[in-house]
């Protein structure tokens, strides 16, 4: 890896206030046709039934947590919000509307089509990067009924994934712990393009500290990190191969003519040094010249793939060598990198080596060398390494991390809570599925000790929680679970981030480094219990007093009554 | 769903000759630098070694096929022709790569970078949509080692989600059986936006028959499909909101000025008939009120989604009454959608009460009224629904399908196999991860019976097998297995896709249409234990004799040899 980190060149998060504008999408694809054919089916039969105005209440949510855990990092909000401050028809996209849809719909929806936008739209949102739970509203969006669900599909589309990822990469931090630098390694394994690039922003955004991945660097100033592969090292055959040799000393003021000759002296030097000898009989010599070439390439960078023949009878001490040369030149190498075999038992042989050289040949901080590993990594493989011990510094993570291997889809859905100021319920046969009515106000109460003790729902015009003044938090569904709390602190979640005209004052969306402080404060403000990795204590959501019995008549009014036969 | 069909409106896959342009990749964000930032390291260190020149072989293939099956469909070939076909660095792609690179590295590069483009690659490939098997390679690309690695992460992505999704496809349609509709529904839950998009592409690819997806059918010409969700129905309160209640009827000969009280009168009969008494009582009105504007607004298209309140109790004596009233009119109800609840029961009943309906008002084929269903439907729900019985005639599949919730990556890899002629293999302490090396050629062999039997790869020089002619089939690392095979036909795998110059011949991209055609026609003419989705029996890869003697050769004097201590 180099030890270089990007600014942002083109800042992909920009600061934005109601005097600026919000560019569009990160991917230019994110356009309002990237939706369901039924919003379109459903728009024409609003507009024709004359309803397509009527103010509406939808509530953005997911019903349970993934991964096993007790806990979701919201991400995906700056996407959608670019989204809607960009949402209007062209020409071109309402002909393929008008193609797609029965030739008897009347022309006069497609005049409607093309003055949509969502001027008349507003949108509450939890901050991007949120700790957040289940049935608790992430966004709340609010506004004539067949404009709001035009934005479904793709709100859902655009949060789902960045959610699930970020919560993914939480996960792998809180087990690595904090002193691991976490690459993200995913783009080839990526479900596509974008998958790629949202897996290395919204990676970084739940704690990772950089990724593989030029163009998401490119677009979102994330560190990116690289080296070579093992076809770098099988593309050389000999020593034979490197024409130029000589390298320069770090600070200019010699030059080493014949490098390799050097690298040579400290090979044997090593392979015969009493505290190594017989470990190891040749090293594989086209590894060697791999290694040289990398090194006179990046003299200042050199980080070394080493298992691409046998790790510790010829990657390592191929290494060394290579590395003591460079300290004779007053570079310091970088460390390796494990991409295979049992890393735990490498890792530490590895280390044990580094300090044997240290030890032997006097070079300081050698046993300190940087040891990054990779290989089909996951939250179950870190534990598992952790348990055995090892002594690797980095961990690049791909396929498990991006594709979210462990559970691959989260499962936000958008249902209706209000219309013309009625709430409204959908109601299921499966508890869990039936939604909580009402256009909501939405708060986390905070105990003593500064932890979050529960999110707690109210209808719209109830008085907030106050401060030292107990408050009855019932479960939304079940009649018996409710606990009073006085809360040291409230804070309301929901706020607006689209007010929906030009005048209205909304949330600034922070840059992406922000959101990621955001994120590893609130991870850090957790009660352990929620984040442990197994068994985990869930955290409690609940409604207010009022809003539960308002649910309960809601639900006995809109369902038949059965009759058993 | 609309029974509509969409013709391509802008050709996402023109065909393409010599003598045409190849347009970009579908998404923008498929660049030079939608890349590993290691190929770029790389590319220096070559450069620097005077190396990335030297004329490389790369192999792309998979290890093991998905879903734990036993084929797996190759996707995503025309993608990669797109981008090498228009790869070539902006300034500005050159400058970030300037910034990211440690500032020792010299101008030169940059200059070289700046000339880069793929005229000199080759690309021979399996055409897309083929039946593929494990170690066979789906691509080989010849060229400067430097460029060619600067392709390898892109094509990766390219090929490794496209065929996953293509595979889970095929095997969904598998399991549902030709004659039902299958429906992709997945954009909400995909791996953000071009995840649904690709899904969209590919599993259309692999049998699905349309999507959800506008933009994918604006794209690709796929059929979109879809009607109106929960919160449609949810949105209306009661019949009074229906304020335009006329319905002309289809032939335009008469005007029904209430249609409103034509259903009421209709659900009134349904209710009493001696057939049907009891089954129900009161029916949901805001159901019933969504239901008719719905048809207002498609009385050619009404198609209902049945279980907002409850399925048998509610949403189908509405649907019927409504579809009885278009049936006066001269239309025709499309069916009714099941999104939740015992799909197998519910759509069996249903089904009853459509022939009870049939017999008791005379209205012909009303028993064969359409009836989809979805609801978190997977390969596992399908097989569970035919073993129980089921009357649906379509699926709407999302999650499952489009994240590949199954097995949510597939392992394609890029591996070099020779280098200025000569061969490379990776070795491994896992068997299955050595590569096979040498620039090969690939052959499909197919018995008497029109069957594949097996395929075979040889050395670049060997002589093809012939039909009618014994060949001896060697496993490539299992000295045991092998086996005669007398082939009846004799095909070869690998085409040359990109030649990498402009008077070069190669093979003309076909149309998505035509690629979906081909993967159907590929499936069928597979020997049926291949394919069954419990147990199937492998098909057999396998390497000439001389090859075999090769790669052990090679292995043999790459790897170290050990001393147990």
């Amino acid at each position: 890896m180099e030890e270089k980190s990007n600014g942002p060149k083109e800042d992909g998060n920009r600061r934005t206030n109601n005097n600026t504008v919000i560019p569009g999408p990160t991917n230019p694809m994110v356009t309002p046709l990237l939706s369901d054919l039924y919003q379109f089916t459903m728009a024409y039969a609003y507009w024709k039934a004359g309803k397509h105005n009527e103010r509406a209440v939808f509530d953005l949510y997911f019903r349970k947590n993934p991964f096993g855990g007790e806990y979701t990092i919201f991400a995906g909000l700056e996407e959608c919000i670019r989204l809607i401050a960009n949402f209007k028809f062209t020409a071109e996209e309402i002909a393929f509307i008008r193609s797609s849809l029965p030739k008897t719909c009347e022309d006069g929806f497609y005049d409607y089509l093309r003055g949509v936008d969502c001027s008349d739209v507003k949108v509450y949102a939890v901050p991007e990067g949120s700790v957040a739970f289940p049935k608790v509203p992430l966004m709340r969006v609010e506004g004539p009924i067949a404009v709001v669900q035009l934005v479904e599909t793709p709100f859902l589309n655009l949060i789902n994934y960045a959610s699930l990822v970020a919560t993914n990469s939480a996960r792998h931090r809180f087990v690595a712990g904090k002193s691991k630098v976490l690459l993200e390694f995913g783009l080839r394994r990526a479900q596509g393009p974008d998958g790629g690039i949202g897996a290395s922003k919204y990676s970084y955004m739940g704690g990772f500290d950089a990724t593989s991945n030029v163009e998401a660097g490119r677009l979102f100033g994330i560190p990116i990190k690289g080296t070579h592969s093992h076809a770098f090292v099988s593309s050389f055959m000999s020593l034979d191969e490197i024409m130029e040799k000589s390298l320069q000393s770090r600070d200019g003021s010699s030059t080493c003519e014949d490098f390799v000759s050097l690298v040579q002296t400290w090979l044997s030097k090593i392979k015969w040094s009493h505290l190594i000898q017989g470990i190891f009989g040749e090293t594989n010599e086209s590894e060697l010249a791999a290694f040289i070439s990398y090194a006179l390439a990046f003299p200042n960078d050199f980080l070394a793939l080493v298992d691409t023949y046998d790790v510790m009878r010829s990657g390592i001490p191929n290494f060394c060598a290579v590395a003591l040369a460079l300290n004779d030149l007053g570079y310091k190498a970088l460390g390796i990198r494990l991409d295979s075999g049992d890393l735990a038992y490498l890792s530490c042989e590895t280390r044990k080596f580094f300090r044997t050289i240290e030890k032997e040949f006097g070079v300081p901080d050698f046993g300190k060398m940087g040891i990054t590993a990779s290989n089909d990594l996951n939250e179950e493989t870190l534990d598992a390494l952790n348990k055995q011990g090892h002594e690797v510094d980095a961990f690049g993570i791909g396929t498990y991390l991006v594709t979210c291997y462990a559970q691959a889809a989260l499962g936000c859905v958008f249902k209706l809570v209000e219309i013309n100021n009625q709430p409204r319920i959908k109601l299921s046969e499966d508890v869990s599925k039936v939604s909580i009515p009402c256009k909501k106000r939405c708060y986390r109460l905070y105990g003593k000790e500064g932890y979050p003790l529960v999110d707690i729902m109210t209808g719209e015009n109830e008085p907030p929680p106050k401060v030292a003044e107990r408050i009855l938090c019932r479960h939304p569904f079940s009649e018996s679970k409710r606990a009073y709390v006085v809360p040291q602190r409230v804070e309301e979640l929901l706020k607006c981030f689209w007010p929906g005209s030009s005048d209205g004052a909304r949330e600034e969306l922070p840059s992406l480094k922000e959101i990621r402080d955001r994120c590893i404060q609130q991870l850090e403000q957790m009660r352990p219990d929620h984040m442990r990795r197994l068994n985990p204590t869930p955290y409690k959501v609940s409604v207010s007093a009022k809003l539960y019995d308002f649910i309960h008549f809601l639900w006995l009014n809109e369902a038949p009554v059965g009759e058993l036969q």
